[in-house]
């Protein structure tokens, strides 16, 4: 059996440094509040109002360290919250993707894109993909059970490198969707 | 192919004609606004805020006729805005569930139980069951096709009845899991 830790991605924002600077105040480093099953990805204790054509989403978590482009992480309940159109995207494909305004305590920003909806995907080492028998991009089914929501995932996203930790990624609604609770493993089914 | 519309369900209420007098004052009819796709429901224009602990969720729609007891139906991602701990359940089986207060233009409730997730469900005749060989309360998959999130939904419960239309019911988690616009079908897997 081919089992993956499951874990569920509350809304958050990915900052460049330039955005950080317009947001927080110039050469503003992240907190460190949580570090994330991701080495090197945290939690910090920023956060940013996200303001849609329709309403805003306050207080959205920043998580570090600061990326190349910024990009805006909701559920599709979010995005109807907010008015957004957001596509479902791989992390770091926005070219396309809607943007929206971010407020920070020291000043806001207007992003052109890369508010997105995440693609689920699993977070695999090079020597779990080949146990396994997937490899980088492929797509794959992932069975979640539960007491009254057993899902069976397909159009998942397998992602290798050798600095990942295994795990899959769903947003909320997604999580709600196969009443996800606590410390849930996955099936990969491939 | 087995297949069957689906129908992405709304956050929304049914109420008990005692709390129709109490929340829109005594002898009040609720006002229908849009057939739905079960041959009697309703949705009405009046609206009720729920009051949870931590949140309220303003305006949510009331549909019609009047049942038997008020029931709320919302989705996991609204129970955690409202500070409710709703669990899945069918429609009209929330003994044991939470209450909640709700609030309309004449008064106030404070429903004892009856706050849920609608687990997700196929409404069939007689005849629609037989063609697919299942019968009423049986567990089923139901697999919904979409561009990116194509999701096997399992523990789905067929309901059978003379007077339903063929048509399955899910919620705005599930719809947004599997990305479900517009007009969808699913294929009942036995």
């Amino acid at each position: 059996m081919n089992k993956v830790m499951v874990e569920t991605s509350a809304r958050h924002v990915h900052l460049c440094e330039k955005d950080i600077d317009v947001l927080f105040g110039k050469g503003h480093k992240l907190t460190l509040k949580k570090e994330l099953s991701q080495p090197g990805e945290f939690a910090s204790e920023e956060r940013v109002d996200v303001v849609g054509p329709k309403k805003d989403i306050k207080s959205v978590i920043v998580l570090g360290p600061p990326r190349k482009a910024t990009q805006v992480e909701i559920s599709l309940t979010d995005a109807r919250t907010l008015g957004i159109n957001a596509p479902v995207r791989e992390s770091g494909k926005t070219s396309g993707t809607p943007g929206c305004k971010l407020i920070g305590p020291a000043g806001e920003v207007e992003i052109k894109e890369g508010v997105i909806a995440a693609k689920r995907h699993v977070h695999l080492r090079p020597q779990d993909a080949e146990k396994i028998g997937v490899e980088d991009q492929q797509i794959v089914k992932v069975k979640v059970k539960s007491d009254e929501r057993t899902t069976i995932f397909d159009d998942v996203v397998i992602r290798v490198k050798d600095t990942f930790m295994p795990a899959m990624h769903i947003d909320t609604d997604e999580g709600n969707a196969c009443a996800a609770n606590g410390n849930v493993e996955g099936e990969i089914i491939v």
